[in-house]
């Protein structure tokens, strides 16, 4: 199969594109390296010494023969993706290719208007790429639960059937978004539902929860493969940065309360899910949402669990209480449905001491590299005293 | 009051600041001219001949000593929208400044990205600049029934409780919009609703039917402060191109069966809902959506509703049938609550044969201005024939 992945040099995406690759198939990247950028602007890195993209998939090459393409651009730039579509002509586009980050799209107009256009814009282009060149190709698009927000009912996977005054209908389900990159995702859900309504597309939205772990089968096989590890405030997820604090001995960071309660799962199963996906595409015209997270905690509970793994290796942790620097519910329902990866055939790998003593030795290895300073939030998402500046603040 | 109106040179925006003006309140106008400018690029104009804005504001200042003030500039420039915030310091803002048309949204990519981008990224600079210079402001923002679709149940305003599985939550009213533009619109509420939800800001979202008419109070003092009255295929509303129809002899074009049912007002309805708007704010932190239309009528109604008015004005007028260039149910279930404006105290002008004769007057007066190739539908929903082309067509 000719599979597309966009931000096929991140976190997920070039992992991702190591799967496809060993599977079999015929894969190309698109990336234009604004994460590596972002980092740059804020003196940052990735925890894991990370290869330049060509060096990673020559290593791969030379590993395993399979040629894996690239085309460095930005899908902000409609003519070129719509050229890299033209060309490639995919039948599966795995969509990565966004700015990930909440605190990022908190941080300012300027990050917040670049978050909005970056996904949202970029991810128009797309459907009018697959719309005029593979009207057949599956998107497989990465949304999060982030989407839902908190609602005092439960979450049901995208839809949901509404009986009202007597009448009923199934329809998407109502968005509470957290963050303006939330807000993005939400908007992108919204024209990918009208792309099938309309033209006849067929998409998977992938509403994932928090992403941990380091290693797949893949990247394991040399270091030279090694996937990105992000930390810091703006680009880490809650369980990494809590196991790179763990590791530095810097307190765990709880926002609030803690009682803050998120889906997540282990980088193996992201993967898995978009295979899955993959493996069982949706019919024309369908735009299919699939919850995709493996349990959830609440954001003590992975402190506790950080704390208790650590001990067993000897690290004294300490569990700080942070003023929350987001507006978020701190202590919440939180009961959303996640059954249609597991009819799939989903195998998860679920979280435990064993795998957070595992990251934390992957993590002791690059310990040398651990940026401090980035750890604490310094993000507010209520930003009170800039509230009623006169004009000549600077 | 401090007022400043965002696209305050347009079919409403125009009508509105000088409605304001008269009623004592500080207008400051901000606009690009934008809609000026996709006029001449598809070589089409008003019905109406309108006047340039420093002319208006000149008439306006010699008829009634009312000082309006206008600069000219794009909501996209977040910087110009900051500062033009940050001077003005308005207690109200009302926000008409968006590319409002849904066959331009979906004539091309670049016309959808623009519009997208236009209002989402217009929008979000707003309030932007609303929360950093003037957090008690009430933005009064122009949204569309549109957002809605055409669900099988009954249409709230804005939320909607849903009781499930046992719990209950009031929850956004979930959106099935019918174009790109509409979908913008969509995004924009969500935007908006963070911004109450998150930074206490407060807003009322105004979901506005279709609106009809030519003339306010106002406007028609003076012909040089009339409005522009648009009737061509991308900016016209159904039911003033079909009076322009009636008067040139051109058969009015029903797209499809007719039996679209959308809610519409009068023009100096629009201004009786914003006003009321104005003079009822909403607390602080609160995200208010009205629907905005005083009746509904299927599109196969308002087509025998002109005829029936133009028989009697001596005007032989035909109903036609055109093949759908939109990509909608036909025939539905339309039954949107609209009652909280009546609420506050609104006094509908409904639609009747003597409105639409006066309608079908003016625009005789000025039918030598009529472009009659602007008025049959060109663009497609849904563009068969585009999709699947090879990479070298042009």
């Amino acid at each position: 199969m000719r599979v597309l992945i966009l931000g096929g040099d991140g976190y997920l995406g070039w992992p991702t594109a190591l799967r496809f690759s060993e599977r079999g198939h015929e894969v190309s990247i698109v990336d234009n390296f604004a994460r590596r950028r972002w980092h740059q602007e804020q003196s940052t890195d990735s925890l894991t010494p990370i290869r330049p993209l060509e060096e990673r998939i020559e290593v791969w090459r030379e590993l395993t023969g399979r040629e894996i393409t690239a085309q460095i651009g930005g899908i902000e730039d409609g003519e070129f993706l719509d050229r890299v579509v033209a060309e490639t002509s995919p039948e599966l586009v795995i969509h990565y290719g966004e700015q990930p980050s909440a605190p990022y799209s908190m941080r300012s107009r300027a990050t917040a208007v670049e978050t909005q256009y970056t996904n949202v814009i970029g991810t128009l282009n797309l459907l009018f790429a697959i719309r005029d060149h593979v009207p057949d190709c599956h998107l497989i698009k990465l949304g999060t639960m982030g989407e839902y927000g908190t609602p005092n009912i439960d979450i049901e996977e995208g839809f949901i059937e509404i009986e009202h005054k007597g009448r009923k209908d199934t329809l998407p389900f109502p968005k509470l978004p957290g963050s303006l990159y939330h807000l993005s995702k939400v908007h992108d859900s919204h024209n990918l539902h009208f792309a099938s309504r309309i033209w006849g597309l067929r998409s998977t939205d992938l509403n994932q929860g928090v992403v941990y772990g380091i290693e797949t089968d893949e990247t394991s096989r040399d270091p030279r493969l090694t996937t990105r590890f992000d930390y810091d405030e703006t680009f880490g997820t809650v369980l990494n940065r809590f196991c790179v604090q763990a590791v530095i001995g810097h307190p765990l960071t709880v926002y609030g309360k803690g009682g803050q309660t998120r889906g997540c799962l282990n980088i193996r199963d992201t993967l898995q899910c978009v295979e899955l996906a993959a493996d069982n595409p949706p019919e024309l015209g369908e735009f299919r949402v699939f919850n995709q997270f493996t349990e959830h905690f609440s954001v003590a509970q992975f402190a506790e669990l950080v704390r208790d793994a650590a001990a067993e290796t000897g690290l004294e942790v300490e569990i700080k209480s942070f003023p929350n620097p987001r507006v978020e519910l701190e202590e919440h329902y939180y009961n959303p449905v996640h059954t249609k990866l597991l009819d799939l055939g989903l195998q998860p790998h679920l979280l435990g001491e064993e795998l957070v003593r595992s990251m934390l030795g992957i993590i002791a290895a690059h310990r040398d590299r651990v940026i401090e300073r980035a750890i604490v939030p310094t993000v507010r998402w209520d930003p009170g005293e800039l509230q009623s500046q006169p004009l000549d603040t600077p």
